[in-house]
């Protein structure tokens, strides 16, 4: 039952080259420094490796060696290699519940499920919603009213998407991911803050990935989207009606407010904060460092930084600039000491 | 089935004036820049238009257009006319669990379920817990022993809700939000961080929403307390024994430490926070900005900003003045290289 | 039923010393200033107090107080007491599942259940998992295939434990915890972000406590590990190979970034993040204060503040310079004056 490859099926598994040929039989991978002497392993880039009990070692073309390896792939890219090796030998890291409806589930009679599809112990699944061909509900996943899953989705234990949302195809919810939530949408009065009923739906399209426990509210009207290929990390905020484009990274904590357009291929990385005063542009490529807190729109390509973000390097000057305060305060002393010399000296000018 | 309006039936619901009648029905509610011919859309306030499909418009009163639209209704609170309509159109916008124990759901006998109330599918009830008139429990929700839940309240799936805690009338919680989990109390000894028993409770007054994934600890002793008409956002922290008072706006990403008092109609904005050292109060009519830091108390009617933490007046002021630092260095350079020049200028005075 | 002790045995309980004793019997614990007459209460440090109801009032040695109380007695560690009492009057704070397997739980027949473990309604438990003597999963937990659970652990609602993950003894994960969960890699390609199979688990080791909603990804290759005795708080996230040391404590929201290294005894405050480019590394004993972003390692000890973090001394000096520019702005300002009066004297030189 346990895979193996020979280290010429592994480097055609790889399109890598054989530097290095050996006849052991390969049935894992791990980590250069803890290597299993029948597994493979990978130095993904340049560093100082003393050496590895590894049976095969993966490198990029080109890379130095303090040693001579067991056997030797090189690559056209490392962490391409090193992704497909571990899915070969973790088809499913996770296992996934059984194809079929079990018992314990609750599906209303009006849901479509694919008969390839799983739905496990303690899901419930609401009146109209459709699971595509191969999608996976772990335990404890909730599927509101009118919900369309596409295929090959995995949602995770205590996933839950609520009524009339829409996942494409291949879409990951991490445990606990809240799709579709209320907006926090209210209008102030005399009484108090009166609901503004949130009344549209989020649309996660193809291939996009949600962390863990991240929250992803339901538009007051129309929708919440976030592209294709837009993977989100655990504990992100996105408020309702954001409109997040195609293969865009959001690392962990980050919050992107309501009404916020993100374009392609962003990155907004941990911790930070998007707001909605004015409703904030994020031009396509973009790049919002950690911590940043954004106020302003930003054209296409930009770096941004700080709090109030700013475009990285200007941030990054004008941090420089912050540190050189204490200099500038022993400076203005010594000046003003000098100046008042001479003022005395200028008052009381020297008798020749 | 579906719900129709004229537009004088539309102006009455809202207390509006029709400007410009029609004999159109209403079917719905859209945006004014994609909006459906039988719909009605919202201008909720002036802002650059170009026309509308819409069937009526409804805007405040004073305001310019730059087009005649189909019809026309002036409402004094835009907003509030707009929640209104909302609520019209999509009186349920989530399908909620039927009336009655699903026989799926699991309800200690020694608790109290309201006859109109609805327990779904996987839900746990514990002993002595008490749910009201009209309350709706979705699929996955927890309720432990001897909770109280009032009336009308909405408690969205895989909600968890622990022993003791009670719950208000209309009373909302998103999915995944956790009321009462174990305060952080510790006693570091020898030994360790030793557990300080969280014995306490949380109360959730009337009207209170709480966001999805939103954590609020129960108290060491005693209780922590959320006011009446309180709406919290998403992936909030509030600690054990926070007083937070009535009517309070707390968006996403929040964090309020343990025992931190929080007056009544205060804004915490998203991602700042109020840390517990000394016990910090926050008076009423209160501001803190987005990702602010606050380590101090504040009197009622502050704008509080920055971290850490001050008036928002001075800390605005600060916050420019550093924009000047690199200024000051430059203008640091010449005042330097003048005064030298002075100076050698006075040790070698002119030949007359 | 009601749980008594008269003044000597709670002395004899907390090793304590009688200084005024009195013949009530105790029955519970409250706060000073809203004590029950028959409870005991607590006055952890020198604090202003007039007066307190109580029955027996329990300090610390050599506190001064402004009134005498019913009975006194004083105790080496007052916060140790405290958690003593508490523990005595409220053994079980949080009603926990009956022991054995309720009959809507769904656990796989090769799993391992100890007969003194308590599984409740809604549990899912995968194949092979394994749950110690004495530990309680509360309804709505998931335990994946292969996952271990030591003795006496308490999982509460809606916590998930993704596959092969192991906890040891006595660790608890308040509601809707999440172990395990994918952590966040990607390869990026032409054809979008590629996903790294997650391939390794989460090791929370023995006393080990996880709060609400707090996220743990499981690694890539081998393991992420919490060590021993160490607290996390609500909301927090660990990213994948994350090692975090033995006896450490991290406040809410905040979040140490994939592969980071934190020794023992650590102390992150909250809202802090620690991020990953080029694998920090945090010394034993070390403070990373509230809101602090760090991206760099510190030696053990160090007491880090601040974005970007430093040293929390340099850290407060500059914070303090920086207080100081409006005024080096309007010194300059003075400056310049002065200095254009002496260039113009000298210019122009006083006529004899």
């Amino acid at each position: 039952m346990t895979k193996t490859l020979t280290v010429a099926q592994l480097a055609e598994l790889l399109g890598g080259e054989v530097l290095i040929d050996s006849a052991v039989l390969i049935t894992g991978i791990s980590e250069p420094e803890n290597a299993l002497a029948s597994h493979c392993t990978f130095l993904l880039e340049q560093r100082p490796l003393a050496r590895t009990e590894a049976a095969v070692l993966i490198t990029p073309a080109g890379i130095m060696l303090d040693f001579i390896p067991q056997a030797h792939i090189t690559v056209a890219n490392s962490r391409l290699a090193f992704a497909k090796t571990l899915a070969y030998f973790y088809p499913e890291p996770i296992t996934a519940p059984k194809v079929g409806i079990h018992p314990q589930a609750s599906v209303d009679p009006t849901a479509q499920i694919d008969p390839s599809a799983s739905v496990a112990a303690h899901v419930y699944v609401g009146a109209g919603a459709i699971v595509g061909a191969g999608s996976k509900l772990f335990a404890g996943v909730y599927l509101g009213s009118g919900v369309t899953v596409g295929a090959d989705c995995l949602l995770y234990p205590n996933a839950v998407v609520l009524d009339h949302c829409v996942l494409g195809n291949r879409v990951i919810l991490n445990p606990g991911a809240v799709i579709g939530g209320d907006g926090f949408g209210f209008v102030t009065t005399r009484q108090g803050h009166l609901k503004i009923p949130q009344t549209g739906k989020v649309i996660l399209e193809d291939d996009v990935e949600i962390g863990a426990n991240t929250t992803i509210d339901r538009a007051t009207l129309r929708e919440t989207k976030i592209g294709r290929g837009t993977k989100i990390d655990n504990l992100v905020m996105i408020g309702h009606n954001a409109q997040v484009g195609d293969d865009c990274m959001i690392i962990s904590q980050s919050g992107i407010a309501g009404s916020t357009k993100l374009g392609d291929r962003c990155i907004v990385a941990a911790q930070a904060g998007i707001a909605s005063l004015g409703h904030v542009e994020i031009g396509s490529d973009s790049v919002v460092y950690g911590r940043a807190g954004v106020h302003k729109s930003f054209a296409a390509g930009s770096q941004i930084a700080g709090f109030p973000a700013q475009e990285h390097k200007k941030e990054r000057r004008q941090q420089v600039s912050l540190t050189r305060v204490p200099e500038l305060i022993s400076e203005m002393r010594q000046l003003k000491r000098r100046l008042e010399e001479l003022e005395t000296a200028l008052q009381n000018p020297p008798v020749d």
